[in-house]
């Protein structure tokens, strides 16, 4: 059953917070900047597509506050930057954002307010929509690759809880499986935030789909014991050579997958690649705060005053990856520099 | 600062309750056998060579208890039967006991009881302060592999916390240290049950190491990008062959060692050596509960139904072992099937 992650309604923006799953479904009404830049920073609302999507929306309620057609265009410089500031690596946030303005920019200068928050509101939905179909395709893309019997490991949350959609690498496993196609997913934890065991075992679990969860250091034993046959997952950022910023652990799991021999792909909206960049070495990645390794809820996990490294994303050199599956077709990756 | 996390006195076992670390240095005064059997399942003594240690208290410890010379030798075959069902990878466990057995049926028959318990302590207590010379042994033949500048990564707990003494592979790190070499460390966090974070972190920071800690799936993003120069971790049995279990994620990091073509290091004593196996596929993996990986605490980090898979170990094949460290010496894996 497809979940909402976020919808517009009534001027507001309705999202689930995904912090409080998968204990509770909570969903969140927002109705301003700052309540929607504390959900992107604080992973309420996640995932590089559903991200783009929920600052669109952010742009066009900002539009939508403005009080006067003169204050319009600072309000919406203002609300831009400050959605921007959330988090550095994603690159669909500055894709999406980038549209937004684009549009506001394409708007006659005269045009009465009222008339600027409905048109900007309109380009906000269809970015919605247009994710929403951008994840089936890159699940029927990516099914053709899946047969029966396949094991395939995922890392991370690239499912409904990460666009607007049915996701990337997880809307693969819901178009194999409406195919008829049998087959099991392993999952990983994916430490610090556990979007793995929160979100994504979660949802396939909801969706039906025949799913284990692991921890991420038992991905290697998995892989050579349990005969996992194929690695999917997404990505926040795509340079131009094919290499991919994707959540921390992805490049460890693509060293994994060429070990073992078996293919690792990567499912993202093609949105996701970034044409200003050339390779992976140019992605910034973003580093998070010590807490998230210190504690789990209420629990003391290490040293209060323990040095850490957080780092947020790794990138997969474009070597290490198979083929890239975006919503227009499957990319080997000695073919992708063209795309 | 040298830790006791076990020791003798006034016929209890007192040890370190390691699950209330790093919150709490709670120590726990322990008369009988079911008490020390549940400590051990529950990791709250862990850790192979601590464990064997245990033990040989443990069967110490119910000689202690029994009342009559005739019902002796069945309570000593009752508390060893019940130890060695405590945890199946780790051999120090089935070395140790054997090694109490064995002192036991050197006894004459007609010894005096009294004798006959001051005989078997006496053998256990030796086993500790032996524990003691091995684990500065290991340190010392490690530590002439450290050079100043090195980063070193290592995995779970192989220090104070998994011994009677100051470590394998972490008491590397302290003999390096007092022969003032320079290194830096990096500690996984070792899901699910965070010896890394809790207890590594602790013990490194007590005693002076520059240490940071990661989460498991920032392996491969920090041996690459932090210039990682070599992994060091200890093993709960190693086969004939070299082959040698270790907590699960070893394996996975071996692998990333040989891609990045840095050395990976095993410490353990030779205690841990099975000659009985001749590789490392005929070690049993003990699978532990699912609660593990369902809560962190009292915060539900997955959904409660969720199918998981929980192995506490996984084998790391010789061909991707540099070298293995014992008390005796740095065996080159090439030499090993010699000691």
């Amino acid at each position: 059953m497809l979940l909402e992650p976020i919808k517009w309604k009534a001027n507001k923006i309705i999202f689930i917070d995904q912090t409080e799953l998968p204990s509770r479904l909570k969903y969140v009404r927002c109705g301003d900047i700052a309540t929607l830049c504390e959900a992107i920073r604080k992973l309420r609302l996640r995932g590089a597509p559903l991200i783009g999507v929920s600052v669109a929306l952010g742009y066009a309620l900002a539009a939508i506050k403005s009080r006067t057609r003169a204050g319009l265009r600072e309000d919406l410089r203002k609300a831009s930057g400050r959605l921007k500031a959330t988090r550095p690596t994603a690159v669909n946030l500055f894709w999406a954002m980038k549209r937004m303005e684009d549009a506001f920019s394409r708007l006659p200068a005269d045009m009465d307010l009222r008339k600027v928050k409905r048109s900007l509101l309109k380009e906000a939905l269809s970015m919605l929509i247009e994710d929403q179909d951008m994840c089936r395709a890159i699940g029927r893309n990516g099914a053709l690759l899946i047969k029966n019997r396949d094991i395939i490991l995922t890392h991370c949350n690239a499912g409904m809880l990460a666009t607007a959609g049915q996701g990337t690498a997880l809307s693969i496993f819901y178009e194999a499986k409406k195919k008829g196609r049998k087959f099991k997913v392993y999952a990983d934890e994916t430490r610090p935030l556990m979007q793995g065991s929160r979100l994504t075992m979660w949802e396939l679990m909801r969706n039906g789909i025949d799913a284990t969860l692991i921890c991420d250091d038992m991905a290697a034993s998995v892989i050579k014991n349990k005969g996992v046959t194929k690695i999917i997952v997404g990505a926040d950022r795509i340079a131009e050579n094919g290499d991919a910023a994707n959540k921390i652990g992805t490049y460890g799991l693509a060293v994994l997958a060429k070990h073992h021999k078996i293919p690792f792909y990567i499912a993202a909206p093609s949105s996701t690649i970034d044409h200003n960049i050339k390779t992976g070495r140019d992605i910034p990645i973003e580093e998070r705060r010590r807490d998230e390794m210190i504690y789990v809820g209420e629990k003391q996990t290490a040293p209060i005053k323990a040095k850490v490294y957080n780092p947020a994303f790794d990138v997969t050199p474009a070597e290490l990856i198979t083929a890239i599956i975006t919503e227009s077709g499957v990319y080997d990756i000695k073919r992708f520099r063209g795309i």
